[in-house]
């Protein structure tokens, strides 16, 4: 199975995704920087796949400490812990991943500097491997949602490259393949950054599930075709109440979703569910270089100088969506809070 | 003024729009092959452009035909009329401006040849004359919809560069502005041929009119920031009942400004509209290589192989336009039918 981030014995191994589809090119990230840039300048991507790195570089911090000082190697990891928590603001599942790894050392302070390394990096695996088998479960529970026959549309990346395997929204829809669903995905591009071109079509079709690569531009379009019968896409923070932060665009499919009568889902872990934010209006809103837009690819788009606004999230509205899909079953109208805010501790309790 | 297609004396005087904004390319085309494959390609686009072109290169045909034979030139004429409507099938603009041409040349049947070389460049002349015109005019109908002080945001370009100069939208917006009003333009990028990003910026910031380029994506999110007051677009056929198709992405755009109680505007010459049409579902939608998708200025942005979905146009429902800004004023409900179909016959009487 294809998973983007993961413990090699020397570093954390990662796809480096900014260069797909034209160069599949895998690295080990030896020091907590390199970590933290490959988030930042989207080599790993994506909210789940983004906490388990944050996981894995705490845990490489712990091996880099070569002394016995077990205080020393605590406060290691938490500079490696406050770095990575400065690399992207929107996903929550960096903050969460960073906080279950700062649980965990709380844990181990008794240990010595060896069981404390040896345990920092068993709770990051656990996180990965978590993560791929909440995907597996929020494939299954999604994929009755998914029609027996027709268009899923999905939007930017919410894949095996997204998480730790599998993937969310394309767990979703990969499940509904598995389970015989004749489906064909609709693949926003999903500018700036390209996510659905360079990176949904490049993972389904090494899965040989048919999709077809369409502008963002097209997504209404193609709904008054009547050609999509579902929406499914990820998120990279939800409020308390269902409003749900995911890649710049997502409103607008939602939106258009509505104006058809499409359903329109939202596939994430649990640890994607912020209970501390009562409504998506306080989700915090990357921006981004405007270069993105002006250049993407190092392919001039506009003229030099031009003012550039470049959100990269947007936040879905918890009216939008039909059902919020988690590993623990799906949160729906009229209690979709109430819902959510049980598997959230669900999983916590377990 | 800026004006993307006139009469040099030695041909068809172009810029090479597909060349900007890195270069400004200025060409004469001197065959009517020339005009057909510059129509094609997009070095001359937008619908009112696209019909200037259409009824110069008819006349260029009249005048590259050297004998004194007007039975032999009226047959040189027409084939070039029956090329150029060969080369796009949805802005109406083409087919009308050769119509009109067609006319011409039959009116003018019972001269020679050197009367109807110099009638048909006349009536060209005047057809790109009377658009300039036009455009003012739907400048001076449509800058009192706009706000006194606002966001306004545009998709794709119907600009000066779209038309025979002033533009249809970024008429209407340049009339504001003329009139004092503060405004700052939102331009989405307009994928895939990113008009909006290469050319509505360029001509905007030529005229220091504020301008800030968007992704297609970042629309909904803008208008739930409350940034946007109003969206003008222009059209490449607006049907009987008001039903307007533009390029592709606009649809969204109307829908998210009905979800967010924007007023949305149509701009664009009586011309533009096919009273032969009742509704926008016959309008035909001109489908284009999914090459432009998957590699933009030649840029890879998908893998190889990729199945494409590239639509050029949608079509958005009169029921999401608050008006339609013509030469002869605003067409708007109840009575929006009656009152285009008004427009486009006291235009074609005068």
């Amino acid at each position: 199975m294809l998973s983007p981030v993961s413990w090699s014995g020397g570093g954390v191994h990662i796809i480096r995704q900014t260069l797909l589809p034209d160069r599949e090119v895998w690295v080990d990230l030896k020091t907590v920087d390199e970590v933290a840039e490959a988030i930042r300048c989207l080599d790993i991507r994506g909210a789940p796949a983004i906490g388990v790195a944050a996981a894995l570089g705490m845990a490489q911090a712990a091996r880099l400490y070569a002394g016995n000082d077990s205080g020393e190697l605590i406060e290691a990891v938490e500079a490696a812990g406050d770095l990575l928590a400065g690399t992207r603001p929107t996903a929550v599942n960096l903050f969460w991943a960073i906080e279950r790894m700062k649980k965990k050392l709380s844990d181990l302070s008794g240990r010595d500097a060896v069981g404390i390394r040896t345990g920092l990096l068993e709770e990051a695996q656990k996180i990965r491997e978590e993560d791929i088998a909440f995907c597996k479960a929020i494939g299954e529970h999604g994929a009755q949602f998914m029609p027996d026959k027709g268009g899923i549309l999905t939007h930017c990346n919410a894949g095996a490259l997204a998480t730790g395997g599998y993937g969310t929204a394309l767990g979703v829809i990969r499940a509904a393949v598995e389970a015989g669903k004749d489906i064909r995905v609709y693949a926003d591009e999903t500018r700036p950054l390209l996510q659905g071109a360079r990176l949904t079509t490049w993972e389904l079709m090494q899965d040989k599930i048919p999709v077809t690569l369409i502008c963002d531009n097209a997504a209404g379009h193609l709904m008054q075709l009547g050609r999509v019968q579902a929406c499914v896409v990820g998120a990279d923070r939800i409020a308390k109440n269902g409003d749900a932060a995911n890649k710049i665009g997502t409103y607008s499919v939602a939106v258009l979703a509505q104006k058809h009568g499409i359903p329109f889902y939202v596939a994430a872990p649990s640890s994607t569910v912020d209970l501390s934010l009562k409504s998506g209006e306080r989700i915090p809103i990357e921006e981004r270089d405007g270069c993105e837009v002006t250049s993407p690819r190092d392919t001039c788009f506009a003229p030099p100088g031009v003012a550039v606004f470049n959100p990269a999230f947007d936040v879905t509205p918890n009216e939008l969506i039909r059902a919020i899909i988690t590993e623990n079953g799906a949160a729906t109208h009229p209690n979709m809070a109430k819902e959510l805010e049980e598997m959230v501790l669900s999983t916590s309790r377990a």
